[in-house]
């Protein structure tokens, strides 16, 4: 970057999205993007979303373990993960970028053709963003977006009731022992390899499914990136209910429990990264959600319930339904996960 | 932060906010604040705008240098600056930290104070965030809003054409003394001293004063961060005509000029960090602002016109005429300006 420069920058940045082919809602409506002072485009009616995340250079990544086209990727489909946790459509994307003064201009351009693969899925509009320099890579994408209905059709943390069942979109695990494969080199079958790298560095934002869910009477969710029990504990906390789940109801990936065994049950648990969507309902409210899902080839599974408690507890229960001791300290996580305020 | 966590730290900062006085049109659509996967507000009818900038430790910052609450404060004033640079009325913040395990939560909570100043006083809700961490402290601050008219109506860029009049508002250089002053510790008398500090670290965008352009016929604009010359050469660039302005008509502040002889004018036309608006317009719509904005204490001051001119250069001209020399290498400015994509 040293040689080109922020400025330089901005122009090879501004070229790679001016090249798109700009189909879409937001395209259409996008006014001024790369280039003035603040992106405009011509607002939608009804409730608006933003969501922020943070991405910093060895804490949620590393350069030996990630491709740049990899980590661009990433970087877009966590935040459009957290629109899709709201029930809403992801239209207008802003990317800071702080970059050390050495960094290769190629992989910038490899960190936005990965950023622009999701894009292009989903619709989404690259409207602005920053570069500036910094000792590290750090990446702050904003997302904003549209939810289909009024605001009583949200999802959020904050409404579970007691007596909800809890679902949880897909399988679990698949992220954390991706990232377990790539820190500590184990070998798997092609197969497993590639879908173990695919899940914790490509991971697939349930954008249509956070939809159905909204549209279908859930009113509850959460994207699962800090782990499962994690994240179950702020519905938790913001509901001011417990809840209670079953180790044997756990959709656990398949491929994980076929090369990590017993392990694999941590990874589901306490792993995080699988972006997967993780709401409460009541049980009639679920089932239809789960007919209309599952022919969509999203897989709906009940894990557990929600509970009176006062202290907002998550209990896991194990096969002869005793409580299930997490491990503490187990794997190496260095993926954080994400910290909304 | 080491002892209460992300999540602790989150707490607070939702204390903080929670206990806003919450008055002005973005507090009241509001939906969803701080705690959810994403934030929620009743989305208003036209053109929306939004803006992220970056400040990085040590590049565009030094805690050395600044209290946490100027950087609070200057952290989303140069976001509200973007905003005002379109014409448009700032609404909502997304505020994400990235900060070092060892940092002080009464830091973060003076930072959050001296943000939320800036925020009640153009009632701008801060709705979400981010916090994670890193070596460094680093803010990225996305700040959304809405412009006043039709999309004919914004501020932009690229609508200059020679023959306007290029204005600025107020007084140019103050923020780059103010910096020369505290990274060489010189020693001025207390109203300049106080007058200069501020300027730098806490500069006042011109919100109301960018709307009353956009309403009264002007279409080019820009404030001022990276510096009169280089944001004047992103106008020419981005409208494809040159500029020149006459070293005699720069309103530069008086204080400067007392304080720092002749090197004043090399802070009013490279040093940066005013956030004054820089805008071009025909002779008669600059004088229907002027008479506008002076009665508002809003100086407005013509300093040169749009050319025609295929590569799109700045000239600077002296009192007798000639070209100026801008000096290339003078003092050191540590903080780089804004580098929107």
């Amino acid at each position: 970057m040293s040689e080109i420069g922020e400025f330089g920058l901005i122009d090879v940045v501004a070229g790679l999205v001016g090249a798109e082919e700009k189909t879409g809602e937001a395209w259409r409506n996008l006014i001024i993007g790369i280039g003035d002072d603040a992106a405009a485009w011509q607002g939608e009616a009804g409730v608006q979303l933003a969501t922020v995340d943070a991405l910093v250079q060895d804490i949620h990544f590393k350069l030996d373990l990630t491709s740049w086209e990899e980590l661009g990727w990433k970087s877009l489909a966590i935040n459009l993960s957290d629109i899709a946790a709201m029930g809403g459509s992801p239209r207008y994307a802003l990317v800071s970028l702080a970059l050390p003064g050495d960094i290769d201009v190629r992989d910038i351009v490899f960190f936005y053709q990965g950023m622009l693969s999701v894009a292009r899925q989903f619709e989404v509009a690259i409207a602005g963003g920053n570069i500036s320099r910094a000792p590290l890579v750090i990446i702050n994408i904003t997302v904003f977006g549209n939810a289909a209905g009024a605001s009583d059709k949200l999802l959020t943390r904050s409404s579970a009731r007691a007596g909800d069942k809890v679902a949880v979109t897909g399988h679990l695990g698949a992220a954390a022992s991706g990232l377990e494969m790539l820190t500590r080199g184990l070998q798997f079958d092609a197969g497993s390899a590639a879908m173990l790298r695919r899940a914790f560095l490509q991971p697939s934002p349930r954008v249509s499914e956070g939809k159905v869910l909204a549209q279908r009477g859930v009113r509850t969710a959460i994207d699962i990136s800090d782990g499962l029990v994690s994240d179950l504990g702020h519905i938790c906390k913001a509901s001011q209910v417990g809840a209670c789940i079953r180790v044997a109801d756990l959709p656990v990936e398949p491929a994980v429990k076929a090369n990590f065994g017993p392990r694999a049950l941590e990874f589901a648990l306490s792993g995080g990264e699988d972006y997967e969507l993780l709401f409460t309902a009541p049980a009639q409210v679920i089932e239809v959600v789960k007919a209309t899902l599952q022919p969509m080839g999203c897989p709906v599974t009940v894990i557990g319930e929600m509970v009176h408690d006062r202290d907002a507890r998550v209990t896991v229960l194990d096969e002869n339904g005793k409580e299930f001791e997490l491990p503490k300290a187990g794997w190496d996580h260095f993926a954080t996960g994400k910290h909304g305020v």
